[in-house]
């Protein structure tokens, strides 16, 4: 019996499930964008914001040394900026 | 001389700073939707995927106990929620 263990091993699974979910959430976002062409309902605001955001929780698991806020972030950031450059193509 | 302290406190700092860009983000978001009457180009499965995500990485933020990780994926939770009311309202 190792339940002390084994529920340990289970945190940073859903972490990755989290960060799995979060980071891939902007494929169908970047898809819309490039099929529509179009990115007008998306607030410049909230673009900026979420990008910095995103790249200070990049930092801040680096610090905690917590993998999957680090992998999921990142990702996440390269996503976003995608976003930010087809709004400011498209718009 | 006590760095080593003053170094772990500026972590939860930093968490509390990228937690409040990555909530307040969709303030502008929320703001533009219901100026606009309009959330075509937000895609629906990113707001379904996003959602599931944020409430994934609160339970996460839980069982790791990082209080700043709770916080903002809890109230980014409520007001992704408010976004997907807006889409199903005006689309």
């Amino acid at each position: 019996m190792d339940t002390g263990e084994s529920s340990v091993d289970f945190i940073p699974v859903l972490g990755y499930i989290a960060g799995f979910c979060t980071t891939v959430a902007f494929l169908p976002q970047v898809y819309r964008a490039w099929r529509t062409k179009s990115c007008k309902d998306l607030s410049p605001g909230m673009l900026i914001l979420f990008a910095s955001g995103i790249l200070l929780w990049l930092v801040y698991g680096i610090l905690i040394q917590e993998l999957p806020i680090v992998i999921a972030n990142g990702a996440t950031f390269l996503l976003v900026i995608l976003i930010v450059f087809l709004k400011f193509r498209f718009d």
